[in-house]
Order: C-alpha cells, then structure tokens, then sequence
C-alpha cells in the first residue's frame, strides 16, 4: 500500500464523476453514491431540498471518496476527501457552480442546492492485492 | 428514484467484488474500498490486524454500499447495509469464510481476520439523473 501525495490526490479527484459520501442519517451511518466536481480543490455535488442526503449535508462533517478497484486483480487506488460541508449560497459561487458538469438528480427540474465539502483533509493510497487464486496457497 | 426490496438487494449484493464501507476514525468519518462477499446474507470483508480499518470495525455500527453508477448517464443503482460488524472466530465460520472468493489485501501472507457485518437494515434504491447536457436548459 502506497501513500498519494495531495497533490496527487487532486489531480485524480480533478477528474470528477461519481463519487461516495458518508454521513450520519438518524445517528446511524450512511452511504450514497454523488455525482461530483471539484471547485477551488474542494468537492462540490448537487442535493435535493428535504432528501435525506440533503439533510444529512447541512454542516456536517463528512467523508468524500472515490476509487479505482480493479473488480479482477483488486488493486487499485482510492482518495478520500474529510471536511465539513456548506451549502453554496454566495451569487458569484452558484454560477460558477452551475457551470460544472453535475448532473441533476431529480427528473423535475425542480429546486436543488449545490453542496462543498471544505477539502481539509486529503489523503489518498494505491492497494495492491493478491489475486484471489493465490490466496490458498 | 425507485425503492429496491431487500431480497432483490441481497440478489444485487450477492455478486460480490468492490464495495465501500463508512467507519469512525478519530471521531471523523471515514470511507474504505473492500473486497466483500456475502455469507448468510451478512456482508464479510478480510481486515489486517492493527490497520485503521482493522481498529474502526471491531463492534462497531458500520455503514457499507454497493453500486452501479453509470458515468454517463448517471443512472444506476445503490445498496445500503447497516449493522455491527463482529469478527469471525467460531471455528466453523471461518472454514466457510476462507472459502469465499476474498482477496487477500497483504501480500505478505500475514495475520488477516474476516469481519461480518451483521445485515440488520438493508436498504435499495434506482438512481435516474438527468443527462448533464440537459442539465442547461
């Protein structure tokens, strides 16, 4: 296992698309898969108004990640981005905002918010597996 | 968004490989790619002795996700499991552990153990997005 250097870490969250965020829904742990991009190094990703992500995202604390496993061999990389979210509310931000290539959830058109993560802490690693046929040796 | 019901979210789990596991680390969340295989309808993952993953599930309610996430269309599906995690210990579990298609994370051969999610809330849904360039209009 290899350490990612934040630089590193940056470039290959630079590449945007989907993503996995971990935060609290009923203090029990949650999971959801987020269509993301990066504005200033930080992760920015799209929310419905009164969905559990939405609530879940309101000045939380959460964990940001996205990987690259090779379903075959197992190995891989992954970045995880730790930091508190904010909803962007600043004019010049939602347009800069709207311009990411973030698709919208919901079919409706209805109203949504854009979240940040304030990227605080970046880390990032390579695994590197043994294939599974080697395992029983 | 449609809701998937649980025995068709354990038929989806059920082909194991890559999922992603949301655990407490030093009070901050925390997200860990992991190969993962169904037994008894509880998810079970390999961990190394002294990792952090290792320390944050020893009995601790755990979040873990799987999904399939078009990086086009964004559309896809996302399967939720919340539960205790336990390590495998019972002589006869572990026999049957060592048989699931896990990747070994070390390639030292060292001490790995096998820890169980207990499946006690598992939850489904669609994921339908609209494509980005539609995003605009």
């Amino acid at each position: 296992m290899r350490v990612i250097r934040r630089e590193e870490c940056l470039r290959r969250l630079g590449h945007g698309g989907v993503g996995r965020i971990a935060v609290t829904v009923g203090a029990l742990p949650a999971i959801f898969p987020v269509n993301y991009a990066l504005m200033d190094d930080d992760v920015v990703f799209r929310t419905t108004p009164g969905t559990k992500l939405s609530l879940a995202s309101r000045s939380a604390v959460v964990a940001f990640e996205v990987d690259e496993v090779d379903p075959v061999y197992h190995e891989g990389w992954s970045v995880m981005v730790v930091g508190r979210t904010e909803e962007i509310t600043e004019p010049a931000d939602l347009v800069r905002a709207e311009r990411l290539p973030l698709a919208r959830w919901a079919r409706t058109g209805g109203p949504e918010s854009f979240v940040r993560i304030r990227s605080e802490l970046i880390t990032g690693r390579e695994l590197v597996q043994v294939p599974v046929s080697l395992t029983r040796i």
